[in-house]
């Protein structure tokens, strides 16, 4: 970095690069809304007062604010790689993501996490990652990976790794588990994300305790208030799935609490959602519209996040920093005028997607011999199925005779499910009923399977069950749907079953069209055919789950009925 | 650190070592103050709400807030050394420093830097360092060493070195001195402390894009909010002279501007200062007592500091912080009741004063052969007189003719004024005439005079300056006071001629003596005879100092009269 040439372009001896006049400038440190230009010099703000500079740029009194942060979220979610998904963060003003590669890292261990990482060096968005701290996420499935604390020490010194991804596991976290105590030593200088959901009281002193700092899970103001009150930063979350903000944000209007510890991230969002209304910018607008003042949220998704994380020279309109610069034509609507990237216009940075990917990643779907015999289910007087509940992830356990199931396969009520292992040719699988999914006739299956990301196939008949298994090895991962021993439809997720290496344009309408013909075959239209499908197999959420081990009662903690030998 | 125990105990599954009952919890994250107990197990805070512990006190509703972080001093202003200074703030509440040993560093460079850190190992505060930047302050004087870039990087991974002390080159940073620009680069990743009074404008924004982070000198609102809009934390000071609290505080409540990026500091503050009323809980307890709210003004002092220098586990009563609390019975008078460090209340703490310091330290005071004539100034018709001001450190320029100077050594207005090199034998010395100080007769010496800390002597005739000065060789630095050949009194500064190695109960009435034969033998009531005599030496501040080299326009930055040559 040439800091003389910044000192002299800060003082106008010489001329910066680029001046963004007549903006009303958002200043995160003293809540102000100032009048101004804003000068930038190599892709730093050099000063903010009156410029003039080798570009001008006449913003006619619209409002600058720092580039957004993303503070928590998944990328795998978008199902496009981190160069495509950055781009579409920064059309919509978040110049900053904190990522967890939690799913890649189940299918594909450290050669996944370097390789994104590796991707990441490409994006066109300051794109930090937190490692994985819990793969596998349960001890209750087969996951391509199993990562110790000693592994990912190994890349916690990287520049853009901040620390280790959430702690998912709270019971073993208070229970001093030795793996989970391994991992909070090798990382106690770092940033510790939690994921704490309803842990309260003395159990969350001793989650926190133990060095974890932050939570985004809260659903309610109280969960969050209790957490910001121990000592945890709140990320508020508002996602394709899951949406806090609301409850939280309006509790904080309501109590006037101090919200310097608090920021703003999706987690999961789904690149159609975010093509419609952007990330951060949609959970700033909301927070706004509920009441918040427009500063106060920008706070939050901006120089907060950076505090919690300890970005330097991120978050603030000011000397120094990095020129990561969102435009809003209002703070109301929060309608992005412009970005800002290192003083780059963001319509100005190609996105760069020809990247390489280490060869494992492409080529990770490996199941042992599989035929119509793995989909047999012994006949029993009653079976546990699998109960999915429309609008939401979790299950309930329900009770069916024989010919009761008998009834739900003939009416289109009741399905059957499979997950096979999928990551070293294991040999294990699992098949039991499940009603809700609907779907007339034929099979839809996925390798995209939280968390360990196994094959999940629904369907009617074992053939195009066994059709769609053999459809995703040929693609080597995706989505497909199979009828009368034909391939119907099918959706490559080529980067470790998981992400296309298509980009959001290509991508999105492939991911509609197969969406649509599932609908079509009379998938239940209040469930996601393929997103619902993929939370069958995570064995943490409530009542019932189905992993490549078995059928799994998670209020008990083990399996049932049919299950597989570990 | 045993992180099972800290969880377990969180949890109550054993009981914590120590719980503080019925306290009024200052939240600096909420900004609430809650009822409740504090768990400590090991000196770490493992949790709030209702405990039970091996050892339980009840503080029957007095408030429990975070130990104070006092963000920017100087030890060798105390007079003491480090171990001493330390206990003297924790009385008072601090239990976190953040100090810059500038003075210590000019005259004994690196070594004296380790020596600071060795000695502040074994403090009973958190002692952080900040890395003297400008050593020596000014090409106007000899000081015992010159720091570069490279000798400061060598410390800078020490785990309490911060970063790089107050750049008071505030000149040559904005003309990108080549010096400056190596120390920034070494410590770009580190914070950077500021000094840049009355420094505003596009200068300001080439100083902060420079890369520092702070600055303490704010004297009004005005100056304090436009470099927190450049991106600047602001540290407000108030010490035993410079007191710039009332002003910026008075602007917070007025502007009811964000005081996120604000934290407290003293600078400089005496011993005697100190005793009386503590540091930052006295700036708390003016800042409360001008209508700043209590949990804002506690914030300022505990978690923005700690924030602002990204010091981990400090600044907070929440898990996983270390135990360091002080309880005060009120927060508008701000008494402080008790003080807890890692969990020991401070009357259980030992001051540990049988620190090793290394032998040059202790030897530091090394003049040329000198004899009488070294204060004889040549005849001139008319002299530059430095002109004392009262209640200030700063002076002007007189201008007096041969006659006038004679009435003046007659009836005690005017005084000889000399400044004799001490570091490395350099032959080197000044003398002058000096109006204002009093004085009847002898000589008043010492081996303090910022920030080259050479001998400084006053007087009446050359025998009794020689002798003050042969005194400040025997006992290696000090004050002293001569008349008639003899050596009245003198209080011994071993430690580099700046800090004496006594106990501050020891300590205080020794200077409280010496100061008082001072103001005995006719110094003016209204300076400090030897504090005011220190800043002579200060080639920075207007209108007219003495170096060792010469008498020096700070105006017009250059020698007068009748200079040495350097």
């Amino acid at each position: 970095m040439n800091i003389e040439r910044l000192i002299q372009t800060a003082q106008e001896k010489e001329l910066p690069d680029l001046v963004l006049k007549n903006a009303r400038i958002v200043n995160v440190f003293t809540g102000e809304i100032l009048d101004g230009d804003i000068a930038v010099t190599d892709g730093i703000i050099v000063g903010t007062g009156s410029y003039h500079g080798k570009t001008e740029v006449d913003l006619q009194g619209k409002y600058a604010a720092p580039g957004l942060v993303n503070a928590h979220l998944h990328v795998e979610s978008s199902m496009v790689t981190p160069p495509v998904y950055a781009y579409e963060e920064l059309q919509w003003g978040v110049t900053t993501v904190i990522t967890d590669p939690h799913e890649i890292a189940n299918v594909g261990g450290i050669p996944a996490l370097e390789a994104m990482l590796n991707a990441s060096e490409h994006c066109c968005v300051n794109y930090y990652i937190m490692l994985p701290s819990c793969v596998p996420s349960t001890p209750f499935e087969h996951a391509g990976a199993v990562l110790t604390a000693k592994e990912l020490s190994a890349l916690k010194d990287h520049p853009r790794v901040l620390g280790l991804g959430e702690l998912m596991n709270a019971v073993g976290t208070v229970n001093c588990d030795p793996d989970v105590m391994a991992k909070l030593r090798a990382f106690s200088d770092s940033v510790i994300d939690g994921h704490a959901p309803m842990v309260t009281g003395k159990e969350l002193n001793g989650y926190v305790t133990a060095g974890v700092h932050t939570d985004h899970e809260s659903m309610t103001f109280a969960e969050a208030v209790e957490k910001l009150r121990c000592g945890m930063a709140v990320l508020v979350r508002d996602g394709s799935a899951s949406k806090n903000l609301e409850a939280i944000i309006q509790g904080v209007i309501e109590s006037g609490i101090d919200t310097s510890r608090m920021a703003f991230c999706t987690d999961d969002k789904h690149l159609a959602d975010i093509r419609q209304e952007g990330t951060i910018r949609a959970n700033l607008r909301k927070a706004v519209q509920l009441g918040l003042s427009p500063v106060q949220a920008i706070q939050m998704a901006t120089i907060n996040a950076a505090n919690i994380y300890g970005l330097k020279r991120i978050g603030a309109i000011a000397c120094g920093y990095r020129a990561d610069i969102v435009i809003f034509d209002d703070l109301e609507e929060m309608t992005v005028h412009d970005v800002y990237k290192d003083g780059t216009a963001w319509k100005d940075i190609p996105v760069l997607n020809n990247i390489p990917y280490p060869s494992e990643l492409l080529h990770s779907v490996h199941t042992a011999p599989v035929d119509e015999s793995i989909f047999e289910i012994p006949e029993q007087d009653t079976y546990h199925v699998i109960g999915i509940m429309e609008n939401q992830i979790a299950t309930r356990t329900l009770t069916m005779t024989h010919e009761e199931v008998q009834k739900g396969l003939a009416d289109g009520t009741v399905r059957k499910i499979a997950v096979i292992e999928r990551h070293h040719a294991r040999n294990c699988h699992a098949c039991a009923y499940i009603a809700g999914y609907g779907l007339q006739h034929g099979a839809v299956g996925t390798t995209v399977a939280h968390d360990s990301h196994n094959i999940i196939v629904i369907g009617d008949n074992h053939a195009d069950m066994l059709k769609a298994v053999e459809v995703l090895q040929a693609i080597q991962g995706g989505y497909t749907i199979t009828a009368d021993g034909k391939e119907l439809a099918s959706l490559p997720l080529e980067l470790g079953g998981l992400m296309s290496l298509k980009r959001a344009d290509e991508f999105l309408p492939l991911l509609d069209s197969i969406i649509r013909m599932a609908y079509d075959r009379g998938v239940n239209p209040n469930i996601d055919p393929f997103i619902t499908l993929s939370f069958m197999a995570l064995p943490v959420i409530p009542e019932i789950r189905i992993t490549d081990c078995g059928l799994f009662d998670v209020t008990k903690f083990c399996f049932i009925g049919n299950e597989a030998s570990l």
